[in-house]
């Protein structure tokens, strides 16, 4: 373990980008050493997050490898396509990294050009990259050059699924994975269709059937569990800011109680520190605001054999930035909840 | 037909009797009798609803059953359990009734009592009430002395679903039904629960697996497409004010398109006034805000056989005040849209 | 008075068009004859705004002021600079107009080109129009070829002083006009400012002095009641999508009780169908959502000689629409209150 | 300087309770040591916010001295009018306390009860507190049993407020200051006036001209600056959980400019550590979230020797908990910061 390590967040300028400056800013063990931006290049980070301002005196860079390769750990906070552009050289320069985006999570190319639209111009790389969900992987992140930091909604699909699959209580044949989301997971950017008037006081489903976190939550959770079926996810649109609720209806293989399924709660998450889980109380958005904590409750459905679980994240934390830095924390060697607590 | 008539509420505090207010003050027909809310009595409309100030001056009443007579039909906007109290008198002096709640949608007492969680009083009125679903029943409403107005989540259910269930398209047994309702569903109360600080910016289901909409989808879905099956219904609370989001996860029985699914709607629904299905459009709630229209899309999921079907009403218009409007339209022989467009 | 009329709207697809569609469409002496919106030409109205699916099927056409005249009445929804090159030509064809915009609410050039930053091309006919306030220039408006409807803002500010004013109860000098504005006042467009995350759980004020409504306010305030003074306006953006809040403190020149402010609004407004004046209550911006009233409270400041004065509109109706069709209501001799209530 | 402190906190099931239970958790030098809350008490802390579980496990109990005496510091969090009967018995005991309500932050019993309508049985110790505005009053909070934490309203307006009265640039005579908050200003209740439905879409001012903040204003202001004048204070409600915006419009005694003014916010504040003031930007909401800052902003009015004065807090840290904390810091010889940043 070493005591101190230096950060830099390539797309430092948007939601998650901010978001990991908050958690790195406050982080014990960690100095933040670059901030690259091009299209904030020469800003001040509070001119363009006012928010940080007296705490924070950075300028934004234009990213430069050479730049990034000056810090221990680089955390890649971009839209999907661009960071198989700038992971190869920082690889082959030694560094770590955790990328936050959707490029190194699915295990072949044609996977990703399907659900991307667009060509991987690193397929060499899928097979190095480590699917940094601590609470499953954390051996293989330990020693990892290259984290792939779940999406949002897999976060919070697959942790309440894999003790249930693996205990065989439910078949993954027939689920039914509902999510909501807050605003934010959609990016910063101009869109007319994310603006306040369009979004508010609203709510509408997209991309069913052809969102590309449906294969990673498909090909996760069968790596993770030996299970293999067809799964359906709709994500859906709501009008807040922060968070993501996720419905899942089970098939259920055989008659359980709600103490059981607790019991197979128990057994794999009972001492995760970023996993709670209820059998009485149904999670909420609001209780994981701002933390790095899924909570998870469920029902089994009187009459027919289907059990109902639910979970919520905060999408900037245990979905993109928090558990970016438990990642982090993992690879270096700090306890895993540092600065995330 | 006759030329107009004359309508009492009972309820008319509430966020339904509000919205019954607002519609049928415009109706060309209806001229409004009297305004029962035991709780507001003596006080203006616009004391209580300030929003009618300078359009509407009556004064709420206690409600009597001699004064209810005194209109040619009476729109009941109670709690659960009121109505029952209520109905038996009104029918024996020969009122016809449209109740806005749940106590004469389902077909037994005894199913009523295991979900309402009290006793039904007048359970040999249980067979006699309509269902109010214009688009189903519309033949029966026009004689009913009673209708029982459906509630909003099974109006966003059944419409979406009977077409598909009637032509084989997909089969009942494992429907998975997520809605998402605005705080309005929940009505005019004061629970700490639906404080603004406790929904805002959250989201949360509610009665997983013993909400009493449950078995009335499941019961009308039965009666009107002769199929069976068990299904789940998990409905959810969101930070908007009116309307409803329905994503029903359907199995498919056979191979289908797109073509064929909007063939099968065109079959039922092409002619309806209310109902509005798109092909390529997904339902957002805000295209459905203050109409009595319900919006449904639909799509194929690409590798699993099953059928994603998405809809949207306004909770307090299709889903309580205007489908009661377009019955009493029915019952009293006027145009099904009248008032409404 | 003519029996029924032909409309058509310029810019019908923004905000303020698309509220104008909604209450024409349901305006019993008007034909919507022509939709002109430039980058939506060639679409239904349903795809850009599906809320009018099955009710409406107009086709978006390219402007053109040939097609603009066959029409009886032009509306104007457009961004600031754009009507003063269309209105010259329709008016030498002898068409009326209601200009949506600010083009012509100012009295002079200099003051237009001061405030709206960019050249008024047709001077000229800016003594020509009259300013659409109904309550106060009925006559003007009655046989105006071009109105020029009242901005948002002014109009929340404007009609609860005019009649303090008028009576010398209160000073125009020191008045302060702080007002609140849901988000759908700023039109329909793409910036990342307005978008629902920058937005949401925020608020901010804008513009502060240089707001163009500013002068409108003042030159109209002086033009109804020949008093003069210097006064400040903040305006403000809240999380909401439609309502302007407007709070008002105007210094007190004499002793005044609650029943003599009153006295004063009877004087003026008791007959006025769309103004709501309470002695007791305090406006609420929801209380005249999608309605053309205006709200107007006030209280006396227990010790320090000033009057507050708070109001309440819909900014897309009586704040811009509703406002708009008032004008034609008025301008072709229908009752006023025609398709407005 | 001590190293580390005992803290209990009385009313920990309210909002500015939750909120000191959050930020005293994360302190590195305080030790929670009792939570009283009445009507949750017997309840783990994590049953009434589950925001906190996995994270705190201690339980609501009944207050008691005896039990709040065993800690150094005791924070009151309740409603008015109940502090001042816990506080004489604490003093006797020699603890040092903190009320965040409003008990103790007037000058003369008169004045408490004609704002907050009822008696104050504590008026000796009226003259004893310490109001706790820190970066005015460091040196009386550093030795005061009993610091008056200042009311979310005042701290907002105070702040930018005092640097300009103190150097003569505004008059304090004619102030005019019209205040934004958030719904959790209101405390944790369950009034029909603050259920979702009520608030959401909507804004309306409240207590105008009589509520209990505009004598803490006037006073401190005084008190602070030796000015005197009448000022107009007219607070609102606004659809957001969390954040307080002041809009003040101030007469100014002389011509100033940008600078002038930034100069003397420059003399006052340059150091301060939780005051951000700019020239430039103009405050909003969301960029003091959760945090302990206020940010100010300001312009002058072009044309109408007026300033305008704005500021944003977060009504639930500066505006109550964080202050309060910040208050401790000084009191206790720490940090000013510690546990804030």
């Amino acid at each position: 373990m070493q005591n101190s390590l230096t950060a830099s967040i390539v797309g430092a300028s948007g939601y998650s980008g901010a978001e990991l400056l908050r958690i790195l800013h406050r982080h014990p063990h960690v100095r933040i050493r670059k901030l690259f931006a091009n299209t904030s290049s020469g800003k001040k980070v509070d001119e363009i997050h006012p928010w940080f301002g007296k705490t924070m005196d950075m300028v934004f860079e234009p990213y430069s490898a050479k730049a990034a390769c000056s810090s221990d750990v680089v955390f890649l906070a971009l839209p999907s396509g661009e960071a198989m552009h700038i992971v190869p050289e920082l690889l082959d320069q030694g560094k770590r990294i955790v990328d936050l985006g959707g490029d190194f999570r699915l295990p072949d190319a044609m996977l990703y050009e399907q659900y991307y639209k667009h060509k991987h111009t690193a397929p060499s790389l899928l097979g190095r990259s480590v699917y940094g969900l601590p609470e499953w992987n954390r051996e293989d992140i330990r020693k990892a050059p290259l984290v792939a930091n779940p999406g949002c909604y897999p976060t919070g699909a697959i942790l309440p699924l894999v003790p249930l699959l693996k205990e065989g209580a439910i078949d993954m044949d027939g689920l039914v994975i509902s999510s909501l989301s807050g605003v934010s997971g959609a990016g910063r950017g101009n869109s007319q269709d994310l603006s306040f008037v369009e979004v508010n006081e609203s709510a509408k489903a997209y991309k069913v059937g052809v969102h590309q976190h449906t294969p990673e939550i498909q090909t996760v959770l069968t790596a993770l569990t030996g299970k293999r079926g067809r799964l359906t996810f709709v994500p859906h649109l709501i009008p807040i800011t922060r968070g993501i609720y996720t419905t899942i209806v089970a098939p259920l293989n055989k008659s359980v109680s709600q103490e059981h399924v607790m019991g197979i709660y128990n057994k794999y998450y009972a001492e995760e520190p970023f996993i709670r889980v209820s059998s009485s109380l149904i999670p909420e958005i609001k209780n994981v605001n701002l933390t790095n904590f899924i909570d998870i409750g469920f029902r089994i459905h009187p009459d027919n054999d289907r059990l109902i679980v639910l979970s919520t994240i905060d999408n900037l934390v245990k979905g993109a930035a928090g558990q970016a830095v438990q990642n982090m924390n993992i690879m270096f060697g700090f306890r895993e909840t540092e600065g995330l607590l």
